[in-house]
């Protein structure tokens, strides 16, 4: 059974890229060999591994036919991103039960810790697809049809495994916490290790398809081009100007361009638009200011995903909080699987561990071995305070 | 022997791309389908097919020590380019020779058709690859290094094959006449099917690297975001802007994105810039102001190619004008081995052929069978009159 520090040292080469960062993704080997460590840390511990119908693994302590505390997080990753992204949660959550064993406790309920499959949809698009399919959010059959960027779909890396929601399992779940790194610098400032989230921003991608007319790049006159870059370009700062403007968060992390050659005017140049803010109607504000700028280009933007604002349970953050020395309460831009299970009535809260740099989604992220452990003591408090 | 109907048919289904355009690249399985057909169609005049110590293909009609007269173009594509873009030159060169047979012409000198090898540079990133390579304007050493997408480099592709310039086979060429469709309207607007090349534009392609600090979409505030994204945007609008100023050409037709995750503000931007002009000093003009700006945003501009402006050989180019019926003399914008082979010493010049969308390196690239065959009548007529 593994220390907090060798669960971590187990992970770091999984799914290393040359940037020091991390390329997990979902349904890949590295996917796999995280499922296998998961499984290999639960029954070193005699927990019950059980995966539900969409693919998120649970491994339970005390199991029985009455609702538990679940905690964890995810181990799959964006592209390049950070090592704490998830695997803190989970990795944590193993480290509490430790903890509790270690002292003696003797949970009077089913205790779970939880991988959720794909959060992050850095392969097939769509976050938090594992919760999302869990409790009935993401259509099985939409899932299925979810295309990577080399043409398989989800469906096919499935292969025969089955897809859909469970609710049983999700009935068996009285209570979800989950921590994670902060993503931002609120701990830094407030000189605190460890926040309870309040909720979680509304947030949504839009797709947006730009077309032009393909053309040689040496021999077509200015006036008589139509070159979808220059639509994006306007794109990219209309985006930056709008969230501005509405006080919101707004990125083009993505693009696509056909044929994507030096000497080829693009026939379609194809962006993406992440927007996030403390309330819809501001997020609604940039997009609908994208949308225009798109028609006035002959294009077209397409909403691929949206997740309304997310209260966490109200008496449960303050519960948790009251136990852990009146911890600052916090909102995120980040979508979690806490709000996933928030969504579909489950009571859910959040644990933030500080993060020096405030930078997430890049190998940068970072937490400090000292804010971990008070993360790990917290989660614990957490265990012991819900399912005494 | 196959006519020029039947040798455009038999070439019309080769690395077609769903998009209706072509993706015939350098070594790969089309190019190496494209080189049999062109060994075929030489074996089935008798021509004697020789590949230089570039990997260009040379089929000689009454081949002998003296210096003769080479035509043709080549058989490669940018990504999602047109029909006529290079194999017009070729299959109108053998068609040339057919006619001047049924005619009972005979060369007082060798003709040669020619294909060269990799004008596009769609895989390695350099045009001309192999008139370059041929003439010792381009390094073979470097050559060999140059890297696709995948990272596979050209030596890699070329297995065993030699590469190098080869003075001997140049020194077999005494005149070079490249025919390819016009990629403007030049001859549209002037209602003329054949016009004669008097030279091609200076231009080059740069590639911008432009950092940031890849960060969380949802979580970063925008004043602590270094987004590359948008120093690409100002980049893309700024190319044109002094494209405009400096009455040149410039374009933006390939990004690449480090990591292009739509929840991640990005690690790095890599732009490219393909820009043209009549003369070099406009050029120029419009890089510096690019690299000013790249400056600013802590980036950096590499030349990736230059190419100086060129003058066909002058009393070739009167010449043929004159033979064609005082056929219209035009510039362009579009690089050419013809520009390659005329920067190496050899007098030569070119046809052009009427494209009536104007349109080139797209599907929309086209000419009239009409105009096609005045193409070969007018290239037979050159052969005759340099080859008598």
């Amino acid at each position: 059974m593994a220390s907090f520090t060798s669960m971590w040292a187990d992970l770091e080469p999984v799914g290393r890229a040359p940037s020091g960062g991390y390329r997990r993704f979902a349904l890949t080997r590295e996917d796999h060999t995280l499922r296998e460590w998961f499984a290999g840390e639960a029954a070193a511990r005699g927990l019950e591994v059980v995966t539900d119908r969409a693919g998120n693994q649970w491994a339970w302590w005390n199991p029985g036919p009455e609702p538990g505390i679940a905690i964890g997080s995810h181990l799959d990753s964006v592209p390049d991103g950070g090592a704490f992204d998830g695997p803190l949660g989970v990795v944590s959550a193993f480290a509490a039960i430790d903890a509790l064993r270690a002292a003696g406790f003797t949970p009077a309920r089913p205790v779970a810790v939880t991988n959720f499959r794909d959060e992050e949809g850095a392969r097939f698009g769509v976050a938090c697809a594992g919760s999302r399919v869990l409790t009935g959010a993401l259509d099985p059959d939409r899932a299925r049809a979810l295309r990577d960027d080399d043409g398989v779909t989800l469906g096919e890396a499935l292969g025969g495994q089955d897809l859909g929601p469970d609710p049983e399992m999700l009935a068996r779940v009285a209570a979800f916490v989950e921590l994670h790194v902060e993503q931002g610098r609120g701990l830094v400032d407030l000189g605190r290790p460890v926040a309870v989230g309040s909720g979680i921003w509304p947030h949504g991608r839009w797709r947006v398809d730009l077309p032009g007319e393909a053309n040689h790049a040496g021999t077509t006159r200015l006036a008589d081009r139509r070159d979808p870059m220059l639509a994006h370009a306007e794109l990219v700062l209309a985006a930056r100007a709008a969230a501005t403007t509405h006080d919101a968060v707004a990125t083009c992390g993505k693009v696509r361009v056909e044929p994507n050659g030096v000497n080829a005017i693009p026939s379609l140049v194809t962006g993406w638009v992440d927007a996030r803010g403390a309330d819809e109607e501001r997020v609604r504000a940039v997009v609908d200011e994208l949308r225009e700028l798109a028609q006035a280009h002959g294009g077209r933007i397409t909403e691929e995903s949206w997740t309304g604002p997310t209260e966490f349970d109200p008496p449960l953050v303050r519960r948790i909080a009251a136990l852990l020395d009146d911890a600052p309460v916090l909102a995120t831009g980040a979508g979690h699987d806490a709000g996933i299970l928030a969504a579909a009535g489950v009571p859910t809260a959040m644990l933030f561990v500080r993060n020096p740099t405030g930078v997430s989604h890049s190998p940068a992220e970072s937490a400090e071995e000292a804010d971990c452990l008070a993360g790990v003591a917290a989660l614990a408090g957490v265990v012991a305070e819900l399912a005494a």
